[in-house]
């Protein structure tokens, strides 16, 4: 049986990629022994850590201006790491539109001054005009897709301070303008890699005004100055994700991926608008190109689907507990035909159940 | 041509663990996908984590008292952790005998008030006699193995506060009573698994006192009352780690990995000691079994034994830049076939270059 996995995180990563680190698991460039067993420092892992960050400034057109920096801890320690770095004496201002920016500003909270504002609406679209005034801010931060909820604000929000992005679930997934960005961050394990890995893409003249009660471990200009090595990080990850990059480079960047991914989402959200039997209500405008929930008309029906997907090889389709229902997460690995598949269990399962 | 590799860290593994999951690579249980790509939730992973968790408890013997914790970031995230956490108003001692004990006290620094007592004397073993008087300290750090030295503390300290110990390089090579500590730590890549986790072993009263600055993802408590889980672990390298903490039952436990070291050890200081081609000065009472330096009598002579070695299958056994020479890590996973290998090499070398 084929497996889809649909999974929000950790998530499926490309099978060509996975396989062919199958292949070196053992045995990395006939050194005869493991990549995640030679030191950080040997020249040839450093040559895998330059290739990788080469590869992902390739592919975001990142201009020289911004450092890279792969960190440990995925993007909750990211949370803390912005406004340690970032924030100093002033406030910064947190764009509130699903669960996962709620978080940031919540850890934010203990390290300084936190601005909230919420665009949700009792309507359910995002309303960008409660965006406000956004002059005077350390920095603006938002997270563009909200993986728990499946909204996205695909359009870059016009502010007047550092734009901070959490794009942990959709980066690499379109193109983007990285200098409209101050920072942009991303948890390695839902568009990129394994967890336990962060990317962190900053201006560089941002750098240095860290809390002189950061860890060390979070200190972007350290992690600058260090290229990543103050300590040693997370060598497979690492790995893995430069092995993504050059994926995502030999299918034709990341252009090739958003037209992919277009189609993907196309498909599911018309298969899902022209039935009466599966719903979706967020406005057009802020769906997510790769977290797209769906519901039943009860609940029970919903557990059924998930559990009659599964053994159908459709894996993980549950919905995110705090919100229900099922969620089909289609990044970059997920194939078009795992959305044809997903789309011919609906129909069939319509058909059982209406 | 067989390859051994003595790297510091990241370390080799266990031949039988590699093996193991590079056939599970992709098919993690019949799941049909890898076990880096399922849910940290999902029944699967949650059995993956329980079980890591009850064997290491098994193997040290943990007290129930004890939270066993599964953390992101390396043994340099919880240099700033154990201060954020345990420190609170009052003073901590650190206990010097190496370079990872004075990096973990220097980090310390920035969260509150250290002491520091330097054990090293100009002569070359430590002086325990220089701990001095240990009551009234928050906590009382130290490094039982100097990875970088080759120095080890075998005995643990007689203090009269909570003592916290990185066991980095250390861990499960030898019995221990994790009694006697309120914290132990290891940074996973030199003898658990792969980069980019950490694992503490902390009494559970010592918990909920954190600065309230605490970053997340080094908040102990939170990763207490979450299993580890507050944000998404690095569920491949605790996985990993699990395995090879079967591998170790596998084998006959600690004990088992102790009475082995012991014998690895014994034949290359015993070799070194009866040459006069190769030295390591430091006094026998503190020599470490887990990284063996040795030097030859020009550093010429030390790049070339490194270059002839590589050549030979003998990796990695480069001595840390500070320090220069050679070091043999030979932590658990190193087979006694490798210890042979290496000093039939050291004879082969003694004999062309002496």
């Amino acid at each position: 049986m084929t497996v889809y996995n649909f999974c929000a995180g950790p998530a499926m990563l490309p099978a060509d990629v996975m396989r062919s680190a199958q292949q070196e698991f053992l045995n990395y460039q006939q050194l005869g022994v493991s990549v995640m067993e030679i030191s950080h420092r040997s020249a040839e892992y450093m040559a895998v850590a330059e290739e990788a960050e080469q590869n992902l400034r390739d592919l975001m057109v990142i201009p020289d201006e911004y450092a890279v920096l792969f960190m440990h801890g995925g993007a909750r320690g990211q949370f803390s790491a912005i406004p340690l770095n970032l924030l100093g004496q002033g406030e910064a201002l947190y764009l509130l539109n699903g669960q996962w920016s709620v978080a940031a500003a919540n850890e934010a909270d203990k390290f300084g001054a936190v601005v909230r504002r919420d665009l949700r609406t009792e309507q359910g679209p995002l309303d960008l005009s409660l965006i406000g005034d956004t002059a005077g801010f350390s920095y603006v931060h938002y997270c563009p897709n909200e993986t728990v909820d499946g909204v996205a604000m695909h359009d870059i929000p016009q502010v007047d301070s550092p734009l901070v992005a959490d794009m942990s679930s959709c980066i690499l997934g379109r193109e983007l303008d990285v200098s409209k960005f101050a920072l942009i961050y991303a948890g390695a394990q839902k568009n990129v890699g394994p967890a336990g890995l962060a990317i962190v893409i900053v201006r560089k003249d941002l750098l240095g005004q860290a809390d002189p009660k950061t860890p060390a471990i979070l200190d972007y200009a350290l992690a600058q100055k260090t290229d990543s090595m103050y300590n040693t990080p997370p060598t497979f990850a690492w790995y893995l994700s430069g092995e993504v990059f050059k994926w995502i480079k030999q299918q034709g960047g990341v252009a090739a991926m958003q037209q992919r991914n277009r189609t993907k989402a196309d498909a599911l959200y018309q298969f899902i608008d022209a039935s009466d039997f599966y719903r979706n209500e967020i406005a057009a405008d802020f769906r997510s190109e790769m977290n797209v929930t769906f519901q039943l008309h009860d609940d029970e029906l919903n557990k059924r689907f998930v559990r009659e997907a599964e053994a159908a090889g459709l894996k993980a389709l549950e919905g995110h507990r705090m919100v229900g229902g099922m969620r089909a997460s289609i990044y970059n690995a997920m194939p078009l035909e795992g959305i044809h598949a997903l789309i011919d269990f609906m129909e069939r399962f319509e058909k059982a159940h209406r």
